[in-house]
């Protein structure tokens, strides 16, 4: 059956849920998004995707057409109506369309909010067990990656590729260091037991499961470095692991086709996928 | 009244001009398009054009849904139902919409093909008398810009920038060097008289007007420089200006304030843009 979608302020069929040809989402990627898991029909770690959803569109001068406390309502109602279980739910909001096509901002045009759900149960996923392989690619983005817009054309080809050499994602290089997945921010764990993962700057998008995996650990007491790295110290780890609100922590067992460590999920990914998913559990609206 | 828009395969109201929600233009990007301009009722250029969109929709993998021929008929018949005279054919092709939303490129889901008009007296603009200011921004854009992608955050806020200091183009500086306009190529004339725009690479659009220009300039013995110039360059020029499908060949008076020779359109710049208004007329089909 078809699923229903929220388009501006309806719900309707998936099938019906459509934009205008001049939807600046449509002409210029001039738009973000957000993606939030569900977990037991419950939003996880919600507050940290709309606050970054709100520092999106703060960054580009657009304006959210709905507050973010009804955005959630929304996104709850979406899930009900739908009877996800587990899944999540997408959202974007573009800066709307205008009666032409213009680059500057149009003036008094009402931002389009659009929602969808899809069914996904990313606690049971296969690869949590098996872990992935990733490859690595030149990261040809502009550089206003900590902006969650949808211009993902360069993350498309990316993954595209990484899809193609039968890798689970693919980590973009810059300057000879990993900045992140093409939609996943990188992790090692170091043979000292340190915790490397790149600090947030706008050469990459400042994760919300990474912040959260980051937190947990370091209540935990483990060491955390936010730095940059390289492949090369990435195969030397101990373990490797990427995070996303889809993933939430998922082992990385080959980069190009090089084992890191014995290629298989390490006990300290395994631990905090746990933990993530407790806290994910715990906080969830 | 409302005019009329294609959408794969249907001519229909603007209005009721739509895409799916799902459509990869509207969630990733992932799509081309391109411009053409109409005068006298006939397309400008437009074999450089379509040539233009095979080469950009062949670096994403895209196939196109038409033949090129075909996209042609299509626009001359949009030009024909809205009575268009003199303006603009605006298409875009997309990867089209999947069931859902992945990253990779979707197995046997047709390309979306859309089309709208609008309207423009290219010719007798009044900017064309006055020439443009243009504001300086950092090229923020990713490493393919050689692909018309709609994926146009970047020239969206570098355009929105120019509107709000009442310039009429943003252009953009990478290294030192403009690279282009944020949707034109940049030109100069030194005070040797020769005509300098930068050279086709990764870093900038190949502009379908730019290289007509620079034909039509070598053709009548003017020395033309492909390579990068400055800021300062562009202030101690005789002549500044850009090129585009939409503007044709416009004056830049001002660049940051600063008056570029006597802030007045040069006879270099008016002379070339009557010979390209003389070769859009001669080749429109």
């Amino acid at each position: 059956m078809d699923q229903i979608a929220y388009v501006n302020g309806s719900f309707v069929p998936l099938s019906e849920a459509k934009v205008s040809i001049l939807d600046r989402g449509f002409l210029f990627a001039d738009g973000i998004y957000e993606v939030a898991a569900v977990l037991d029909g419950k939003l996880i770690d919600n507050a940290s995707h709309l606050a970054r959803l709100e520092r999106s569109v703060g960054e580009i001068s657009l304006a959210l057409p709905e507050t973010t406390e009804r955005i959630q309502e929304i996104q709850k109602e979406l899930i009900a109506r739908n009877k996800i279980v587990n899944g999540m739910v997408y959202l974007e909001v573009t800066r709307g369309a205008d009666t032409g096509r213009d680059f500057a901002f149009p003036k008094a045009v009402k931002p389009t909010l659009i929602m969808f759900t899809s069914v996904k149960d990313i606690v049971n996923a296969a690869s949590a067990k098996t872990g992935i392989g990733v490859i690595t690619v030149p990261d040809l983005r502009w550089e206003r990656r900590d902006i969650k817009s949808v211009a993902l054309l360069a993350q498309v080809l990316a993954k595209q590729a990484a899809a193609e050499a039968g890798a689970g994602e693919a980590w973009m290089i810059e300057d000879g260091k990993v900045t992140e997945g093409g939609s996943s921010s990188a992790f090692i764990l170091t043979q000292d037991d340190v915790l490397v993962t790149r600090q947030n700057s706008s050469a990459i998008l400042p994760g919300c499961t990474r912040k959260a995996v980051v937190a947990l650990a370091e209540e935990r007491q483990l060491r955390v470095e936010e730095r940059p790295f390289t492949v090369e110290e990435a195969l030397a780890a101990k373990e490797a692991f990427i995070t996303s609100a889809t993933v939430f922590v998922q082992a990385v067992v080959s980069i190009d086709g090089k084992q890191v460590a014995n290629g298989k999920p390490g006990p300290m990914t395994n631990r905090l996928r746990e933990i993530y998913v407790d806290f994910a559990r715990a906080t969830a609206v």
